[in-house]
């Protein structure tokens, strides 16, 4: 079940539009998706290489001002906002964060945008970064 | 010349060895190397996973308090520092980013820590994001 560590890097910006054209210019790849995430009240648009499910750019826009990213925005304004990681058993992860002592947001897993196992850890036991885990699914070997 | 988009994600942290205590555990894996830059005055720990050069996760530590990272931990803290990002030619994308209005850190390429050709983007013009391009070598295929 190789991958990469990085599953995703999330930007958070103020205006998807012109956040896409420019990274749209950086990447060099138009996104292959932008999908609604109505339970954190984002809308994303993801970029990724051809063949590479990991790795991915994710540009978060806040669907609304309750938005927890609304908030994030407004305190700390356009910046990289989280780190996703693969992990492969993402409950046995949690339990041994947790018997660790890392602080998690989520004891336990829920279903993140695209149907895959995720859970949030809470920057304070991660050096400032907000990181999702996010388990395997199957091999995320490049496409032929 | 396939690879994912992300070639890795920089992370200031204030001590590097609790850092590497901390991420060995979230990843899993050790890091597989720990080098100097003096260049920038930073120590860099490379986590990644086996057999996939990219999506690689660094940890960095100012060598000297006169070192650019120090100056920004000490404004913002532990967090996310840089994210960087694969490019196929570095010259021929600074010359099209300069031309459509980016403000560049690095006109020309630099040699990086691993010998490879790399530049800075500033981050007003990747929505908050200091975004490094570094150029492909060869493939970053996984090895078998």
């Amino acid at each position: 079940m190789a991958a990469p560590l990085i599953s995703h890097v999330g930007i958070a910006v103020e205006d998807l539009d012109a956040a896409i054209a420019r990274y749209r210019r950086l990447l060099g790849v138009d996104p292959a998706h932008v999908i609604d995430v109505p339970d954190q009240k984002v809308r994303v648009a993801i970029f990724r290489a051809p063949g590479f499910p990991g790795g991915r750019i994710e540009l978060l826009q806040a669907m609304s001002p309750d938005s927890p990213l609304a908030r994030y925005i407004s305190k700390r304004g356009e910046a990289l906002h989280h780190l996703c990681i693969y992990v492969n058993d993402i409950g046995q992860k949690l339990a041994e964060l947790k018997a660790a002592g890392f602080e998690l947001i989520d004891e336990s897993p829920r279903i993140g945008a695209e149907g895959n196992r995720i859970a949030f850890v809470h920057p304070g036991g991660a050096n400032g970064v907000l990181l999702e885990l996010e388990e395997r699914q199957g091999t995320d070997l490049p496409a032929k």
